[in-house]
């Protein structure tokens, strides 16, 4: 790649990209804009619109109450599909259900009652803000201790420090397997094995790495994960999210909100709450049966292009954009802070600048849409399924030039609301 | 009426009903069909599909993650709406939000912090199954007495022995409005009344209520409720639902799940959870915005003919229906347990019979759709918006028929699973 990093380079990758196609698959409403936020809601597919309306039409308006005999089994069979093709999982350990945040308060409250005595729950002050909250809650409801460790923002969290903050006392280990900020991939197996060591149950957050890097959570061997799907696996906006239990645990395991679609023989409606004994045990209410089929939908896309092509295109995606975020924005008073090491690189690249809210303002008007994130940091997405090289090249040349030319400072300082 | 209920009765009745041409604004994909079970899975409005559409191709596709700009206050947009045309609330007292299940556990985990010391939860043998088990849970956690008041699972919760089961110890009392058996109305100000005088929380399930029955929440001095948005508010499968917090109590309820919808100044993505002031705290992920404009779409059209005019009719239908199933289904083995005043009757009208289960199957197959519940009631739901007089006349005909002719001793009789 020449310095200048010309065009051509960039065409010359998409020329030789295997997953070149399946931009095809999603809709491009403005083909001027340059979306480089995919980590936070990902594109329309084209086929989820038909697989709505096939709901609302065929299912919903035409076979009315009787399409039940099929929807029942849709949260666990989309749960299937994840499992086996999105993160490393058996069937039967995935289903999809209610919103991340509630998942993971039934699978970090059932957690705790299976380690009773265990005063301790540990996170890092780098995890997600919902989390943290969610942690916050049960600790307090249950006096327990939170022990937050402090992560640097850039470079993710560091397993020496888990390994030390996790002990004897600890009930539950609770972080993100990918930082929401750095985009820093934290080692699942290393602090997976040293949490089971202090007889911990470990608990991830994929939100940000589901559909954009591998998940091992088989051979991490790891108990109890949540994750998002309205990011990489393009289920749309506050689609439900999954959960993920290992199975052996499961009849062990029993979550907080005993709902009828956790009960086993459901419709006998009996007088007692007895869980049902597979993953099912940790749905609560009635599916959203239109989110759930627009999830599906985005897990199909992701099973046919396959997880390896997507991590592979997703790393010489990060590696071009860090390299033209050092050529081009560096000089110009940014800061890349995306981990160098391709093994610790999620599918976002971060960069600082001290004025990223202006920033973000300004090149959401370019058309090159970013996340910002406070105080100083601003996200570009790569989704791999449909960000080409190309659209790099050209959001990343509208950075440059916008803040070169100072038309960020034509905007307010002042920071409004941002998803 | 003749004893003979001639279709020409229905047709008369159908020419003077005010609420006749919001039939068409649903979607009927097979006219033979006569569905009478909108109390479990409402029918889709037409207009539906269009807002779908609209999120799924302009806003999800189009607006892409700006679109949040405005998503942002669907939930609590859409909760207004409730409040102002389906429920008897104020503004900023109900949010559309999770699943009732996960709701009624959110509410009534805060109303027994609201009450500490109190040891004991009240509810009915009669209340719907996922709320007798979220009480179930909740109990086994926090060490206390769930008791279930015996009901008579015909007639409905009888007031008096509420007022004899809630005592000084009582921290909530949680009951439904109307029966999803028999259909029967709880009396929800003598009730709330009696509990309050006790000093327990009231928390009432409005899932079989909302939008066929008048609601008096605010007249009643109802603590807490939660209510369903795909049976008679017609917001589609699994739709999300909604709940509602008397204003007075909103600041000094906090939820169990601290999610970072509940937070203020949630983009700030502070270190603490601090929840808002108002009802977005009982909020909790990311909203399914499909899901919620679904909801929205199917209120408006409550609020378009107004909860007045829809009980007027539905207890027109209701009426009839009983007539009819006296007349016709007694003589042929049914017993009718729908209550016979007025204020006491939901929208739907219960039938006994020892072979139900094989009746519900043989009338699905002579498209008549009703909802059969365990062990020998059918459920025959009148939703008033797009339910005739004529439906009412042509489905019994078709019951009476298929009974009368032994059509049902053709089906299994072992039970399988419905909805």
């Amino acid at each position: 790649m020449a310095i200048d990093h010309p065009l051509s380079d960039a065409a010359d990758l998409d020329a030789a990209d295997p997953l070149a196609s399946h931009r095809d698959r999603f809709v491009f409403a403005d083909p001027e804009v340059v979306y480089l936020d995919g980590n936070s809601l990902g594109r329309a597919p084209k086929s989820t619109r038909e697989a709505i309306l096939r709901v609302v039409d065929d299912e919903w308006s035409g076979e009315l109450i009787a399409a039940w005999d099929h929807w029942i089994d849709l949260s666990r069979e989309t749960g299937d599909l994840i499992a086996g093709h999105v993160v490393e999982a058996h069937p039967g350990e995935v289903i999809v259900s209610d919103s991340t945040s509630v998942n993971l308060y039934k699978l970090a409250a059932a957690a705790l009652d299976a380690r009773p005595g265990r005063k301790v729950l540990v996170t890092d002050d780098d995890n997600f803000p919902t989390d943290r909250y969610i942690l916050q809650g049960l600790a307090a409801a249950r006096g327990m201790e939170l022990r937050t460790i402090a992560t640097d923002l850039d470079r993710g969290v560091d397993p020496a420090r888990v390994a030390e903050a996790v002990d004897d006392d600890t009930a539950l280990l609770c972080l993100s397997h990918v930082s929401y900020r750095s985009g820093a991939i934290a080692d699942m197996a290393a602090i997976t094995a040293d949490a089971h060591a202090k007889g911990a149950l470990v608990l991830w957050d994929l939100c940000h790495s589901a559909g954009a890097v591998p998940v091992p959570l088989a051979s991490a061997g790891v108990d109890l994960a949540v994750g998002c799907t309205y990011k990489y696996l393009n289920g749309g906006p506050g689609a439900p999210a999954f959960l993920y239990v290992r199975r052996e645990l499961q009849t062990s395991l029993r979550q907080p909100i005993w709902g009828w679609f956790g009960q086993r023989d459901q419709f006998a409606m009996g007088e007692t709450y007895e869980p049902v004994d597979g993953v099912e045990r940790f749905q609560v209410g009635t599916p959203p049966v239109i989110g759930v089929t627009a999830v599906r939908e985005g897990v199909r896309i992701i099973a046919e292009a396959g997880m390896k092509a997507i991590r592979e295109k997703s790393l010489r995606l990060t590696e071009y954009a860090d390299a033209l975020c050092r050529a081009w924005l560096e000089p110009i008073g940014f800061t890349v802070v995306t981990p160098a090491e391709a093994e610790r690189r999620g599918g976002h690249v971060t960069v600082h600048h001290p004025e990223a809210w202006r920033i973000a303002q300004a090149m959401r008007d370019a058309k090159v849409v970013p996340d910002y994130r406070s105080p100083d940091r601003i996200r570009l997405g790569l989704a791999p399924l449909y960000t080409r090289f190309a659209d790099v090249h050209e959001g990343l040349t509208r950075v440059r030039d916008l803040v070169t030319a100072g038309r960020h400072l034509e905007y307010g300082a002042e920071r409004g609301r941002v998803t």
